[in-house]
């Protein structure tokens, strides 16, 4: 039997594959074990459980960053970059971001709007100059 | 051309039929147009766009409610109805909720769960004897 | 000079004259001067400024209660009730409260309508059964 | 009788003229009809209703996108403009934005008074060079 | 060498010992796993961390729970039980969560301070009439 | 007997003795009487209380700032050097933010981490090239 840590690996391998080893060289010397936790915790005890599909998680994921609105900017980026390569199209993400005004306001809307942009536009190249 | 408020009605009527009438009559004496303000609102200008299908908007729905937390567990449950009359089975809702751990801690997440098993159990017959 | 004790303290007289002896019995057995802290700071230092007056203070504290959302559902009702006590109207603080839909989301301004409808009820002696 | 849209379209004639079109500039190619559907919701479902005068509106809008905090300060300034176009002084948003000290805690309140700083700056023609 | 869910089973022996079996029964039939997820995560990857007192950690986690308000109530009073376990006075625990008026507002902390009355009066015995 | 004003005021001279001063200068044009008004109630009417550590007062608000998250970005900052100030390792620190994973979740906690660093970064003469 596998391990959570193992199952979260695995599942970054196709999502993200550098991303343990971004969060090891950016956090572990602060926090010694802080990738290996994270990857065990959110991708091996959530993403890789059985029962829901992926591509739908991470819509939720986006709908959740975005009502959470200011705390989560960053975090809303690569997990718009994870929902595309699960096969979302931009589409159905900025849809989820939209029905969000709904449920957290406009403001929390309109900034994850802003961050799809800003993941789309350096995706396709342009510079971003949004303020 | 329909308007988002006929939009918003027809959508309802398969998702909750009394929608509508229901917040007529409990809020409309405090704030005339309530009801239908929130139905051109919520559902005609953004649970009848097209662009992402209406069981992934309702999860996405679920999601969201649940890492706001305290001041949404009514419309989590009303939500959770919605969401089953998409067709989704309770395990994805299951599913939606849990994963928010991540993102919005744990409390929320649970509290999330408490509210999913009132559902349930209203919908089964059994009495909620959960505090 | 007064100080800001004092100043809370005579501005609480004509808002709500018990306050500070229902705080005092109910806080300051657990936190030695909690009553007078809360008077000094929130009317002291706050409320009783120049600059703006009293009703629209009332009325902002009213719509920051209801997108704060579900931590301040008791201190929204004693705030309707201080806010009707500057001379404001029932339909005054309504609008105040749904125009928050837009700003802190659907949920947080219909518990907001809730707790002004169970104030108002209370007021005019009606039993409250809302759920 | 006008439709929640014109009345929305209205308003914001007086309130800030462009608002539409930069809406539609910026958010339309992501999301068709974003601009129509705000204008129609925010200003004609809200601002535009009787029973609290414009100024009072949009002084409750700053003290909750006060307590809303990081996620809304881009919100928040372009309604310090909007309050002061409904002939509101400088002063009495001030005071709206600190008394949030006592609801939504310091931090807020303080990056609330730093962001109507950057808009009365601008206004006086001051370059920002707060951090 | 351990692993994350066996030095979590260790932590929660002495601080709550039927912890896990608790949470079993009441999530585990919803969630599989959810319980043995729980200890793993929240006990064995942080209160089992070296680096900080385990009643410290506590009294931050009351700390944080108390700004968070309203979706942490359950979560709050439960850790107050666990920070009394850990040699934490009464009255430490309710100078930890008064403070957090300064950081989350006031209406968060006197929430908080009710909740731990009810723990108090609890174990004293005393049943719980607040409102 | 002292006031809460002259409490606050002695409480700071040893953690941070140009706080007046600074906040005088920057924030007392807009409303007058703020600094004077913020030492009085967040160091007379809290820090400066008994029954807690001032250590431990000060982990306690780093736990707090990092689970309220976007809105609380400078005050984490300054409450990291105020924290430090009071003889608390960089360890220690880290491990209150990274705790805080479990109550506020990831987002919340890993920005809480990249402040920590910018802070320990410019005491060590490190240019932040964080983004």
């Amino acid at each position: 039997m596998t391990t959570a840590l193992q199952r979260g690996r695995q599942l970054t391998q196709n999502l993200n594959p550098d991303l343990e080893e971004v969060l090891r060289d950016r956090y572990d010397d602060l926090l010694p074990d802080f990738a290996e936790s994270l990857i065990e915790w959110a991708y091996g005890r959530h993403y890789a459980r059985p029962g829901l599909d992926l591509k739908t998680r991470q819509l939720c994921t986006i709908a959740a960053l975005t009502v959470l609105g200011g705390q989560t900017g960053p975090q809303l980026k690569v997990n718009i970059e994870h929902t595309l390569a699960t096969g979302a199209e931009r589409g159905e993400i900025l849809e989820a971001i939209w029905q969000m005004a709904v449920y957290g306001g406009l403001p929390a809307a309109i900034n994850g709007l802003n961050a799809a942009r800003e993941v789309f536009d350096a995706q396709d190249g342009i510079s971003a100059t949004q303020a």
